[in-house]
């Protein structure tokens, strides 16, 4: 999965990838006019609105990213609709080429784990049925539980390439309170990111990264250069840019010297660029996935210029 | 809600909770082989089929427990038809008077627990209509990410009146890895049992006990004696006993003096106790959920008998 997420990279020249974070205040009035029209004011409703959202972008920034990330809570949040609609979203983009990361930051014991990983970067046995449920080629997971509880993954990984992003260092403000102790092994960040690097030791590829990567937050530059030398074959699956507040130069840290090593997620920044009070005289709410492809240019091009 | 947990715990004078963790190979034959019939080998027929499993063990446990705990990560592999059947199985179990622990595990930044939260504990609105999503009374969260990561669903504690359990010191072989690093403040588990003291203060019930309650692993009572000390107030979710190896003595260090403090959670020991070797001649395929009231039946008399 690294080899195709960096090939991907490579070929379309950008870093960047579009968080698939879909609200009901996003969508176009006339969109959800028309969705609560026909099925009510329902989940179901949302689900279809969300999806016909999401696909619109996607249709508009397949050829500019190499990846997206949908937030799986803002569609767990419907019920089964928005579960039906995230996997419908992720279905729709790999058929469209793009690498799919889901945002599911699961994370619990052994034999829970197992089930995780099979349903979300493996195969659902039903007797003599295979089932690829929610068609994903990376996920993020949480730490908290130690290696047993990330094992069952590495072994999916291996056995259907696929990815893991880990939550080393998060964005968030308070992600120090627990993340920044200090340990007698470093600072707690620190010594994830050692586990990281150790997970990820059996599956590097051909560009020299793991399929082991790690979850590390734009909006702690310092804390991101310490881990890029940490963990030297991980590849960084990096929010914060944009909404969050991180600015391209602060993302220098997270690369390597290839150039590689990296991916920033935008997500409000793009799929409501339309919204954005300086283009609301150039896109109309019809026009919002053209002003989603071209936030997504700008965004490739910001990060060219200030970073490479 | 701590307070409708506790009122339960009293009357039924049973501390302990089923974990509704269906998997296909413990359902019946028969029951299989019906489902599998009418929608083919889908996960239409795992949802609907682990539904009516679930329907049968609520029927049989529901004036014995006074909780019960389905584990999301065996429905969620199914993707939208295993979410319906969570849903299902939630709604119905507390029609039967039941209080729901949704074991979640979730843990993101504050937007995405916002989301998360107004799903799973609180109230998602769609335009001027409001849905209560999940159906539970209380879930379990992971604390990586830190106090703004909590706060949204502590908020939501407050208005739904509803409960948290936060992982502090797990019940696998490796939850020691991270969690009892030692720290500049005591071990990792003892940092975060703090925290959760600090989080839960001001939501302590009738009985002295707080709406934000811990996951405390019955197989390590050296560290949950030592939880006890440090979070008084805390009601403590412990998973662990039976299959995963804990017995009822070393449960002790969980309870406060007053002989509240903890609820206990067996999943496989209760759900698929017709399988056990020693019932297979007492009870057949169709006597599968009068196995597992048994079963509950003599788990609340070992921890009667062992703990008080």
């Amino acid at each position: 999965m690294i080899d195709r997420l960096i090939d991907k990279i490579i070929d379309r020249q950008n870093p960047s990838i579009v968080g698939l974070d879909p609200r009901i205040e996003m969508v176009p009035r006339f969109m959800r006019e028309e969705y609560f029209y026909e099925y009510g004011k329902t989940p179901k409703a949302v689900g279809e609105m969300f999806f016909a959202f999401n696909k619109e972008i996607i249709d508009n920034v397949y050829d500019i990213v190499p990846a997206v990330k949908p937030q799986i809570a803002m569609y767990e949040k419907y019920g089964f609709e928005g579960v039906r609609c995230y996997i419908k979203t992720n279905e729709y983009a790999r058929s469209k080429g793009l690498i799919v990361i889901g945002d599911i930051k699961r994370g619990d014991i052994t034999s829970t784990a197992e089930a995780y990983a099979e349903g979300h970067i493996g195969e659902v046995k039903i007797e003599d049925q295979c089932y690829n449920i929610y068609s994903q080629d990376a996920i993020t997971l949480s730490p908290y539980l130690g290696s047993d509880s990330i094992e069952p993954y590495i072994k999916h990984c291996k056995e259907y390439d696929k990815g893991l992003f880990i939550l080393v260092k998060t964005s968030n403000p308070n992600s120090g309170e627990i993340q920044d102790l200090e340990t007698n092994e470093g600072k707690l960040y620190e010594k994830v990111g050692k586990l990281v690097d150790k997970w990820g030791k059996t599956l590097i590829g051909k560009h020299g990264y793991s399929q082991i990567g790690a979850v590390v937050g734009a909006t702690y530059p310092k804390q991101a250069e310490n881990l890029r030398k940490i963990m030297p074959n991980t590849y960084f699956l990096v929010p914060g840019y944009g909404a969050q507040g991180a600015k391209a130069e602060d993302l220098k840290g997270c690369f390597n010297k290839d150039g590689l090593g990296a991916i920033i997620n935008s997500s409000r920044g793009i799929i409501a660029a339309y919204l954005k009070e300086s283009n609301r005289k150039k896109f109309s709410e019809k026009d919002f996935a053209l002003a989603a492809g071209e936030a997504a240019i700008y965004m490739k091009d910001d990060l060219q210029r200030n970073l490479f």
